[in-house]
């Protein structure tokens, strides 16, 4: 396992990081957040001209056909600079589920705009209760002459509010929670019956509940084979999930240097903070954490690109994750203690950071849902 | 040593309980923290005529001459409601300065104002770079004819932008660690050349930084000897950590009823989550927690009301804060992690529990603050 | 709740205190263990002089009549000094169970040789795969004309070897883990039958499997009445459980100690290696943690001694044992390590201690067993 | 980055396997450990009639020229089957010292004979108060004639009672910590004024105290350049603390297997233990260690072999005993607590695997230690 960057993803890197200082510096996404819309659509074009968007869509639809690896640098960006544009919402969620499930007529409509920066997406799954099972899919779809009725709610989906179209899981077959009878619907936001209700997350993201009454699709707008998206969303999630584990790595990166920054600047009875052997210390480990964190991301990466025993990918994103949301959980913590107070403040990055990553302990499973998993996978 | 509350204990703690279930239900609280003051003046005049802000206050003037214990159970319900009023930093802090430290005139002109609810208090004092350490003060105070010249900058001070009178602590002589030579002023947040700058905090309450530009300060506004100021913030300052243990104790409770309730009422795959044995045992070990907890912040709070020993007194909330800094971070993490992925939301008030818990285990000093207040105490 | 012993208990703590430092020293222990009793009869009867040995025995019967608490300072001395002498084995659990449900005849005939020091006992009890479940009983009594005749083995009982008359559990009717139908009774460890195979522990004591093949025991014999015998095992292993948190605090004050003098007087670098902060701050810790476990302990012990409601005196000696283990694990861990290696070697004490802390994490249930037990009482 | 052996490394582990299995069951071990010298000659000369004790010595002195990584399975074999041979102390650490720094003539004498398993050797350097530095030597040698005289002690040195050969570590200049002035002797365990201690340790392994009272040694006993020793020492401790972490990812390994299965074939209330969610649920977790474990272990491995630069050859060292050290106290206190009870016991192997484990996150520097290391390193 190799785990340097090719010169290309380099090139890509080194890009990222201009776009990020000139473009995303902390007031700027300050401001971004406190915002309306909590987002903002000029960020999100720039990314889009810089090929960010596009990064890990088919190159038939405007994309660059990258995978998790090729996208790497921009999740640790994403992390480092605490960037709120719905990229994971968009690209890693909605667009992949078409681009990996939907049809030639499907994808030729939504991804060559998505790419482009025109439109963003998201995926409707949570559900009240379902703790990260994703075959939790309690919301029914009544068959209705050429196609269906939607009624239910999903809960806390990351840019509901503002995709322009989101992809709905519904069940079409079964109990509650079978792995059978689940389907993938494509729907716009302005369809009649959707309404969103906005809500803020602990790391200044937004998301909504997602209310359908009686909404209707129709057949054409099923992704992938009806009562059979499971698979899918297992693997468009796992990719997600990889992602996500590099933006921790890009984010506790960040919480590490601010830290040894601020150790290294303040002083406390006139010498800097960063001479006492005690903190020391704790630096250190936080860096070796670092270090081993990149290593499982960069494997679970290397696993969603490549590995095609589904069960063997699983194994290996769900012991990425859950090492990944320890660090998370220890490394903020450690980051707001070493601040000595001063990482209350709202002022501070590392406030946000903190939030950031006690949010991505939990996003896509906690340690706890993906001990559940491995273990299930072993039985 | 009685864990047990008095039976006037028991009456207050019953008329508490009753106003916050009238007056201080989550979406209250929701819609003062989102107001442009953060904090809401009816309730805090509610809480000044059912003798809350008086509760510690002397008797003779117009408080109720009650100590840490019998505020225990308000601060429980703080801690539990997530009561943002200035509580803490007008009655326990600023008003505590005056009560112990002031001269019969500032008790006479402030402390009946206090205690009737008409007038809030704050105590600058932390610096950059303080890092907790009470004798970090470098904000000088020049004499300047029959008073002083105050120039400097208090950072993150709970309550500043609104109080109207802060209490400012100043160098006056020494280096800027020593023990010797602080002193303490009385200073209208009016008053020319001071300003604030506001921040917010994780927890959703206010601070400010508080520039000073030359504040002239009279001699009478000196609180006790001038330069002999740290065993009085010493001792007020324990006041306020065993305080904030109690309302540690109180958040814990919260959110340990959240989650049970949580994992009570939900139901995956057809039972209650809560039957699952392994989040059963996390439960019970939180349950201890709050036990343990419980009767940490009351032996606190015994010795910062009866404790003459001050070495003693110091081991004692020290001890309870450590160990109280290390609950809170459990707590606030695996309630979170309890509410499967659901706790990440504004909406849900373990998400500002947990904030809240973040914020306790920092405010007054943390784990490896106190850790080294007892090595030095030992040595 | 008062932890201050009364003037009896500190005349008795003197006493022993002079026991162990003229009769237990770590050189005559180490004797002690490598003797092929790996116990010493002399010492045992020189502690039943003392009337150490009938401390919490009924006072008709030789004994003087106490309980948990007044036995809380030789538990504290046992756990310092490392005695392995029987006492738990024999006093807390075999005499104990007679003591509580045993015939007067039974009490006349062993107790008051048991007081004396002529004899000592076993409770065997565990067996294969039970893991701390007390209704976990699958040796089978045969009724067998006037008595019952016993089959079955009896996994690592403590004294089982050295002991005079066993306490054997059996099951006289139900299933192998129903609460009803297990039954008690005295027998000689010279009975037909009844063989013992030897073990050493971790922790340098020594216990053995009982293998009965037919042993044969007269209806007289049994203890209490037949197949009602859960809650009398339930009542003597609290007692004991009880009992061996007091003992934890007197291992885990040893190890402080011992690892505090190590870091005062040793140098690296031409300073003592307890002038390291980072090293303070844990020696604190630690020093916290004593203090908590021990009045999580005595309030073990005053539950056992006075607490009628069974539920809530599981309760309390269950939660002592969850925070008390993991203290055992923390504080062991802590002390090797901060010896710097040396704590390897069998000739340091803190070797020993460490290897008592672990023992005693695991006796009478770990920390999962008894949440698993605190979650079933909360049903 | 390939963490795959060879199909060589493959064949070699193969062989091993059928060594261990054929002559270290652990009944054999518990005779060998339970022997007067504490180990066996007999399995020794096995072992090096299979290669093992020569792979990584030169090939011209009788050696496989190995490294580190080709002695990766060995190393693991070492920690499955807890063999108490002195290969650490024999081949990675006395005859390294002569292989890398030795005259020719040294070689000659030495290391063919090591290679043979005739002769087995030992590295004394550890002396009171070092805590692992490992340029704290205290002990001195004072030119005398042709040659040297030492006197003083160095403590707990494995193998020392039964070793051949010593390499003593000795000060011929400057102060007691400095890192100029150690020098290196080739001693005879027979020389005239040297003399054992012998100690037993927690693991079961064998050590001395080493007292030189005037202990005469020639010019040409110097390894190395006199006074200049230290970086070859660092350099020979390195790839030992790499091969030991191999060591630990083979215990742990065994540890967890033996969990596992401890789990699988015991019942409790009619099912197996291992179908408790939790325990799955840690199972999983432990599996995840010991993956991860084992990469770092080989990063370890290939650094010692390869990186010429020191400084990363000592980040990537330290940065895999600190992760190990915490991975080897986690792994045997879950093995413990998870065998409920039983693995206290010394007839089950886990509580003698427990104990190597505690004694490899101690061995050449705990967690502390490395930190340090490390914090010192980025200075």
């Amino acid at each position: 396992m190799n785990f340097d960057p090719t010169e290309e993803q380099q090139l890509l890197a080194a890009s990222i990081a201009r776009f990020v200082e000139r473009e995303y510096a902390f007031e700027t996404r300050r401001r971004i957040v406190a915002s309306p819309e909590g987002a903002s659509r000029d960020v999100w074009r720039t990314m889009a001209k810089l090929g960010l968007v596009g990064l890990p869509l088919p190159a038939e639809y405007g994309g660059f056909g990258g995978g998790a690896m090729d996208s790497f640098a921009l999740m640790e960006a994403i992390g480092g600079a605490l960037i709120v544009e719905p990229w994971l919402a968009t690209v890693a969620l909605g667009a992949q589920l078409v681009a990996r499930g939907g049809s030639d007529e499907q994808k030729r409509q939504l991804l060559p705009r998505i790419a482009e920066g025109q439109r963003t997406m998201a995926f409707a799954h949570a559900e009240t209760g379902a703790r990260h099972s994703l075959s939790h899919v309690a919301v029914r779809a009544t068959p209705n002459g050429q196609g269906h009725v939607i009624t239910g709610t999903k809960r806390a989906v990351a840019n509901a509010g503002a995709a322009d179209t989101l992809v709905v899981s519904v069940r079409s077959a079964g109990g509650d929670t079978d792995r059978e009878g689940i389907s993938l619907f494509a729907v716009e936001r302005s369809a009649p019956g959707l309404s969103t209700h906005p809500l803020r997350m602990l790391d200044g993201t937004r998301a909504a509940d997602v209310v359908l009454d009686g909404v209707r699709v129709a057949r054409d707008a099923a992704i992938g084979a009806p009562g059979e998206a499971l698979p899918l969303i297992e693997d468009v999630v796992d990719f997600a999930t990889a992602l996500i584990c590099a933006e921790a790595v890009g984010a506790i990166k960040s919480a590490n240097d601010a830290t040894l920054d601020y150790l290294k600047t303040r002083k406390q009875f006139g010498v800097p903070i960063g001479s006492f052997q005690a903190l020391q210390h704790r630096m250190v480990d936080l860096a070796i954490e670092h270090e081993q964190v990149r290593s499982m991301a960069w494997l679970a990466c290397a696993a969603v690109d490549s590995e095609r025993d589904v069960t063997r990918r699983m194994r290996t994103v769900s012991a990425a994750k859950v090492r990944i949301a320890d660090a998370c959980r220890r490394v903020s913590q450690e980051s707001i203690q070493l601040h000595g107070g001063m990482g209350m403040s709202d002022e501070l990055k590392v406030s946000h950071t903190f939030r950031r990553l006690t949010a991505i302990a939990q996003q896509f499973g906690d340690a706890d849902h993906h001990l559940a998993r491995l273990a299930a996978l072993d039985r």
